[in-house]
């Protein structure tokens, strides 16, 4: 945060190197949304959704494009980009983290490295091997352990579990209750019994990766469970062994990935998808929410399969004509033959 | 429960409140279901799945509906609601907790403030700022961060994490491995990398909430995530930034529900749901298992999506023709014009 | 792991009791996959995606099929179940664990009884009334609630929450961030209000279970929720109150299992099914990646209902048909009289 609680618009517009239409002297100290903003607070235009609210906001500055910029008579400032504009902004508002120190009650082993300006919260435990860089910040409750490395200037949030051997990149960001590193789901089915299958690959986390919360990962069963830099896991997601995963892909919460399946670069998966496991998916590849992929996909664009909600009485009617689709299409073959 | 191992049937109706019908003297020592209840066991019939039960019980007595009571010769409570009334029978036989005390492992901050009669379980942490009010229970391994507020009689049942600044409203119960007020899953493209959009809203919790054992809720992007009074999760459930959901809505296991969207009160969501971003659902509205919604709801009813499952044969070769569904739809066209 | 770093082909295949082809004398000492191996290291094939990697595979051998070995002309290892030979070499290449011992951070009620060589991790906290066996390995972070009981060579990785009074069997095998015995989502509904219904059953675990990352069980309403022996469960997997699951059963992760629902033994779910509640599922019963259950299913065998994704705009246009197959039906039978 700047050591400030209020900006010009003019100031704003110079360090975020905006153009500005309208009162440069106006006086802003904070942000909200464009329906919730009063005129010390600056929103932003990023969702098409929200353009209506355009007329009605209450707002000192808008952020938005200059499309829509063209309609707008108030304060405003305009970027190609309006919610990467925002977010810049948004982030002189973020807190100042805690000074970084060591919990007396955190358990580190003497086997363990830690950098210059490492902070490791109340009750975290780490492991004998642990090698923590420069800068990195774990919070309260969490467990690395044995041999994990932790590259510079990454946060693992609190109550992490990290398991043995796991690579972390730089500025990587572990939200709470993840699990990284879990034995996979490997069993051979001896004669009469499950034989458990051991895992004994790594897991290695890219540079600028994001995990959040609760999200699962199993390290890989002989070789590695790989993201690439720049991956992004929303809550709740699956990620199984030997997943590889792309540069820059973006996942939304609750989707489950099964074993040996790598996915591209640029791709954006949507929320509680399911991919089957040793399938290859493409580059920039785009999957709608709730949608299975049991088959590889190599040509970039958008798929899907899930189908959207309709009154239940219509619903009901359709399941039960789907269940005969297979007999509905032959008895059409017939007409067409008498026809 | 009653400082008293067992009560007469007698006694049970009239604390409950019910019609009698039987040996008011039987002595009653405990609570099963139909199929288990031995004769000092009362059971009860909510379910018309169970009323074949009723048949072979040898049950003490059955809490049940005057229709059901009408077939069963034995000694029975009749209930306008059955399983309300089994619900406040049961609350009989919840052990006592254990007495309130902060447990010496505990790290409390010197700048939180806790009211009377508060527990705080072993190698819980409570940040500065954090306001306990009376009565609030934390169990063990529990994480508050800074300037988080739970009103009287709430429970946060153990392996909680609370983000800064959440509120929890009073009697709330919030069960492990919950993650609340966790960062939302917000990024900008940058022309080669995301962003991360910083995460500034709350999460404010109503009363007489209860949120499920590992579930996630994300606090607001800007604005602030909320649950009115009397909502209900089930486990694994995944709220993403700036949702909103209206007071007694109760969801059950697995649902996601993307950012933005706000939901009515009095709404029943099924399980595995997935309920996409930016949109609204009205009150009262009901929605099946494993449905998804892409658009706004507003029409009190229930709706659905998903399909039940077929022998696979079947299935795949519904699946192929669903997959024609658009040619054989034209088919059918042309025929009614040739006809 | 053997008290050595290398061993022959030879001493493998008498070991492992596999009929051997090849260089007997050849020293391995490691495995890894067909395509990562070098000529020390052994490699095996057992799913039929990769046999086209036996062509130019660099290991030092493969355990195969006889039928696989007959196109082979390098060193090989020839089973009837590759996959299970393969498990049983890799044990050799597992760790050992850490020596048993009881960290002193973790707090262990005075009323709990340890066996034999039982390690307890650091923070760990074992209520009142737990009884732990002889070889049981608590990892850091866990918490055993009042009067659990472990059976011997169980293994609690990290971080586990246990419930009161819960049962696990022997050579129990929980992995990180799981809940086994929480409240299940019991709720009748009162006049204006849910009424919360006490969960007063228990979880029983039996012998040689596993139970993945951020799994969830919660204990029985009255009855218990009971796994039977070998019952493997993967990742995120919630299991409802009361539900039954039968010997040698498999899940795979991010499936969810209603209340009161009871599976078969042997049966194989995939992954993110849904099964309803109150229903029986029979034995030896296969359920496909992403599939709803809302009835009984008695017959053996594979069921599914979920659609594999198609490219966008042939989706869409599939979805607007599928909403209106009940209408096409009853034009099809129109057709039908007028042909």
């Amino acid at each position: 945060m700047l050591p400030q609680s209020t900006w010009t618009l003019q100031q704003i517009a110079e360090r975020l190197k905006l153009v500005m239409h309208g009162d440069g002297q106006h006086r802003i100290s904070g942000i909200a949304t464009l329906s919730d903003a009063d005129s010390q607070q600056v929103a932003f235009l990023a969702n098409p959704t929200y353009r209506k609210q355009l007329a009605d906001t209450r707002a000192g500055a808008v952020i938005l494009s200059e499309r829509d910029a063209s309609d707008y008579p108030g304060n405003c400032l305009i970027s190609s980009q309006p919610y990467v504009s925002y977010a810049q902004l948004a982030e002189w508002f973020v807190p100042d983290p805690a000074p970084a120190d060591i919990h007396p009650s955190a358990v580190i082993d003497a086997q363990a490295t830690l950098g210059n300006n490492v902070a490791v919260g109340a009750n975290s435990v780490i492991g004998p091997g642990c090698r923590l860089a420069d800068n990195v910040r774990i919070g309260p409750g969490c467990i690395l352990e044995s041999d994990c490395q932790v590259e510079r200037d990454s946060v693992i949030m609190a109550r992490v579990w990290i398991g043995p051997n796991t690579r972390l990149g730089k500025r990587v960001r572990v939200h709470p209750g993840a699990v990284l590193g879990s034995d996979g789901f490997g069993l051979a089915w001896n004669q009469d019994h499950w034989k458990k299958v051991p895992q004994l690959g790594g897991l290695l986390i890219g540079d600028d990766c994001e995990i959040g919360a609760n999200t699962t990962i199993d390290r890989g069963s002989i070789g590695d469970t790989v993201l690439a830099e720049d991956v992004r896991l929303d809550n709740q997601i699956q990620i199984a062994h030997n997943v590889q995963i792309g540069a820059h892909t973006a996942i939304a919460a609750c989707t489950g990935i099964a074993g040996s399946t790598s996915i591209g670069e640029h791709c954006l998966i949507g929320g509680a998808c399911g991919i089957g496991g040793h399938l290859q998916i493409g580059d920039r590849i785009t999957l709608t929410g709730m949608s299975m992929v049991t088959h590889s996909l190599q040509a970039p664009g958008s798929y899907g399969s899930a189908i959207p909600a309709a009154p239940q009485k219509i619903w009901h009617r359709n399941i039960a004509r789907l269940r005969q689709l297979d007999k509905l299409w032959r008895r059409l073959k017939e007409l067409k033959k008498n026809d």
